[in-house]
């Protein structure tokens, strides 16, 4: 494999080999790289913005994360907070700093998991900015989208009564990050034993190719739904149940057998002798949308396979609480829970 | 001095805490921070996005540069890009990552920085990320803007005959910076010895303090001048002068004697025994502006002191060229020059 040094590259080098071959595709991009700012044309619709700022040590061990998955997996973690404002996202821009460890293949590596997640997600990648880095890679994304404005979902919308709804399943990426973490011990302990993971195949993939729920958000627009409010479940459900509920001053009842967990999420907690629930309210990653919505909009959704209804709204003084299989009332708490 | 460690926080609660008194100035930002994106209102103007990633170790020195300072420079250079669209910043996001080094009251001073140039330039700040670091600060900034579509200007749209200018006075950031960086070997050397920098104060603030050319932008918008290309002058003349030549498929001649240049810069050059128009062409971060304009829109700024005319566009055939004082050409390279 050829390597290639930074330092072959200046700045701009760098950013026009890596970018060379990114095409516009939305007629929302008036003007893409290369210029002191992109420009995106004049619109009806509102504009959406977020970003995010990821670290190697901290978000990412590229011991154990392709560096391809990572960009793509950066990228989707900004698309789905546009998805989780019932919004579609039309551009993003990508800041990098690198270490003199990485190589331009490296780099290349990482740029194709960015265009791969710019190309299914429709989005163009207009601007950005490179820079050494002392120790290691960090990468910031943010990412634009288009909504209008009777259609923009908040988080402060949810109101008592409305049905609380998960797509997909939860839990999974955090069981996959178990598995990663523990065969980078056995690897480091043993020097170099090369695990069978394809058993783990499916949480795997969650922890390292997450998506970013496009579908749901185009089968609501395709039933007539507007959400009353909307998080995407990158924190564990625990932690966003309680922004929504915060931020709607309301409470809620969840309830565990609701709650979809994949067979795949279950057997590898029994391995790890975790309570998959735990993973489901504070692991993290999933990517999932939560939502709530009218109870009146309840038949439209009720035989849709990738969304479950997994509780209510209820009023502020009633609380938080995830009712379990059992009956018991358990308080959500942000980080962990407690019996009440 | 009060001291309070990161750690007293979490994620969420240290964002709350900093940004608890940004009050939203423009009403072009329907929902700020708090929410999985910020929400920007319908426009029928154009959108400008720019970013930027500032690294401490790379792009600054916390021995030397206060906190405060840093906040303010880093929201500047970001608001300079703007501004070099012919387009007016509205919105801004930040992001930081931050070590176990830093305090909140640290913290707290790189905000009251961000916050003062937010204020002083009317930009609301409606988002970010905040994320522990392994090493230093991360600082990634994204700023947004509006301008008419009949007012935008690229920096592809230079045209033969067409006058090159430039806002304020070039170099002294460069010349700044030179004497931070002696000043701290000083220090590290002789044990702490306080340096009397009071005669620097001119070209220190340049380098510590730099603003970006908000009223170069609505001066041209007075005299209905929009111009033909602008950049803003970030990594030293030459450079920028190329990425408009190159991108207008354009030569250019500028002269030595037109080139704004202060005693104060002049003053410290000669201490370093640095060629001033060094400090001017391959220095950086003075952040003025450097745009075209056709030349019949001479009379209208001829009188100005804010705006030198140093030189004209010419063919790509005649190449980029500097026409020193006793009439040598001298060929523009983007780091380094050299005689014809």
């Amino acid at each position: 494999m050829t390597t290639t040094k930074l330092s072959e590259y200046g700045e701009f080098g760098l950013i026009e080999h890596l970018t060379k071959d990114v095409l516009i595709k939305n007629k929302s991009t008036l003007k893409g790289i290369g210029d002191d700012c992109a420009i995106l044309e004049t619109s009806d619709l509102q504009t959406v913005i977020t970003t995010d700022l990821l670290l190697e040590g901290i978000h990412f061990d590229l011991s154990y994360c392709p560096l391809k998955h990572l960009g793509y997996k950066a990228v989707i973690a900004n698309l789905s907070d546009v998805y989780a404002m019932n919004a579609t996202p039309e551009q993003i821009t990508v800041s990098i700093g690198v270490s003199a460890k990485f190589t331009v293949e490296a780099l290349e590596l990482l740029y194709s998991g960015i265009k791969l997640a710019c190309n299914k997600h429709n989005v163009d990648l207009v601007g950005g900015d490179t820079s050494a880095s002392l120790t290691g890679l960090i990468i910031s994304i943010t990412a634009i989208g288009k909504v209008s404005a009777d259609k923009v979902v908040k988080r402060d919308g949810a109101k008592i009564n409305d049905l609380i709804c998960v797509s997909g399943n939860l839990g999974a990426a955090y069981l996959g990050l178990q598995i990663l973490e523990r065969e980078k011990s056995i690897y480091t302990a043993t020097g170099g034993a090369q695990p069978e993971l394809s058993k783990y195949d499916y949480v795997l993939e969650r922890q390292l190719k997450p998506e970013a729920r496009k579908d749901i958000i185009s089968e609501l627009a395709s039933l007539n739904i507007v959400p009353t409010a909307m998080i995407d479940i990158s924190d564990g459900l625990s932690s966003e149940l309680i922004h929504i509920c915060s931020q709607s001053q309301v409470g809620c009842k969840i309830y565990e057998e609701r709650i979809p967990i994949a067979s795949e999420t279950e057997e590898a907690a029994k391995e790890f002798d975790i309570e998959p629930l735990i993973s489901v309210l504070n692991g993290g990653e999933d990517y999932e949308l939560l939502f709530t919505i009218k109870i009146s909009d309840y038949e439209k959704i009720q035989t849709l396979e990738s969304i479950s209804v997994i509780g209510n709204i209820c009023s502020q003084e009633e609380g938080l609480s995830l009712v379990s299989k059992s009956g018991n009332f358990i308080e959500l708490k942000a980080q962990g829970w407690k019996a009440l």
